[in-house]
């Protein structure tokens, strides 16, 4: 087998998270726009809000409702009713509560690569929500180690791979964000592979891929497949 | 030396955190109490959405700013300006931005420890919000590692300790909660000492320490000499 590890981004990769976000930034333009200036785009306004809070909140739910609060009142200067902002904090919330629904093909795949390699999870976002996805997805058993961090960046990667004894050529990455999941894993020595989610936030979005070549999957039923590819790809070379 | 590892809680312990809370349920007393009903007691409402929240928002300055306005616009049914929910979020974010401030001796007694043991941070809280305070901390050169959990319970514990190598008997735990840092550490076998802040939030009271006996020290200077005599109490329990 080519790997030790095979690491799976969580949100967007094993089960549906960015589409309760956008689901809850239509409500919110729906709630606020009423008391808003006539053509104010509310929308617009709320994603610099919480791009502006994101060095302070970080990501994750309770962030994002804080932001929903803050451009409301400032949208409508503050003419907008309390109500409507305890409903904009339960949209929020049910981002949390929310149950976790996983993509089709996550359980059967995981449990096949289970029986091959350490699984792990690594995933941005909030410590106590990820952990309590995870604990309720149904797939926690599959799981050797889950990790949840601030930022996915090569030193982020290199922390990990130390403290699970493992090495980059022997790390395989899988997830929907080219900039966090695949990039920063390709440029320690590691492999990645794409599977793209149908929404990205737009804090995910890269102009430019490096240069870097990797594979796009249609899904992740498709990784134990491109798993086999990688080891033909390095008998070839190291045959050569 | 008796331990490997020495491990330190951190809000509270090694730096000023709970203080700046009560300061901001202060202001918040101040802010909502005139739109309330007439005997009110705001605090303790705050209090009780808190903890109603926890299980879905769980630690942390931002959850705290959530809790905030659901308690003000509760309060006053709805009759609170926005203008003074944003003034409370901006409370709770000051929380977050506010810079680190070191307790008394921490500094020295650190760098002490440092040259004998491995030293870690062992703290619950948001993610971003801990790592962003030990990174400015001015001793976080100090650490090998720090670690953000959810809960302190014996299965935590004893899950980092399997990823830093260790054993329970040469761990040492060291903060202000009886409840987090001493009881959970001691019932792994490992050693802990109680060092008291001059506040503790409710969420961290014990009852019952469980006929636990463990030191409680007046500051942290006191732990070098803490650990000399858990040296000098193994040696003469090894040769009895």
């Amino acid at each position: 087998m080519p790997f030790d590890i095979v690491a799976f981004d969580a949100d967007d990769t094993l089960w549906h998270s960015e589409d309760g976000f956008e689901r809850v930034c239509q409500r919110f333009v729906e709630a606020v726009a009423p008391y808003a200036p006539e053509g104010a785009d509310c929308f617009r306004h709320l994603m610099s809000v919480e791009r502006r809070n994101f060095p302070v909140y970080g990501y994750g739910a309770k962030a994002f409702s804080l932001s929903m609060v803050e451009a409301a009142i400032e949208l409508t200067g503050g003419s907008i009713p309390t109500t409507v902002l305890q409903g904009l904090m339960d949209e929020g919330r049910s981002l949390i509560t929310r149950p976790v629904e996983l993509l089709d093909g996550v359980v059967e795949t995981l449990e096949r690569l289970a029986r091959a390699f350490r699984l792990v999870v690594i995933t941005k976002g909030d410590l106590l929500h990820q952990h309590q996805k995870v604990a309720t997805s149904g797939i926690d058993h599959l799981f050797e180690h889950v990790e949840v961090v601030n930022e996915k960046d090569p030193g982020t990667y290199r922390t990990i791979l130390r403290r699970l004894d493992a090495t980059t050529e022997r790390f395989a990455m899988v997830g929907n964000s080219v900039k966090s999941d695949v990039i920063p894993v390709l440029n320690i020595g590691g492999s990645a592979a794409h599977v793209p989610y149908h929404l990205l936030w737009e804090g995910e979005h890269v102009d430019d891929d490096h240069g870097h070549e990797f594979e796009t999957l249609d899904s992740i039923g498709e990784v134990p497949d491109w798993i086999d590819r990688q080891r033909r790809r390095r008998r070839t070379e190291s045959t050569r």
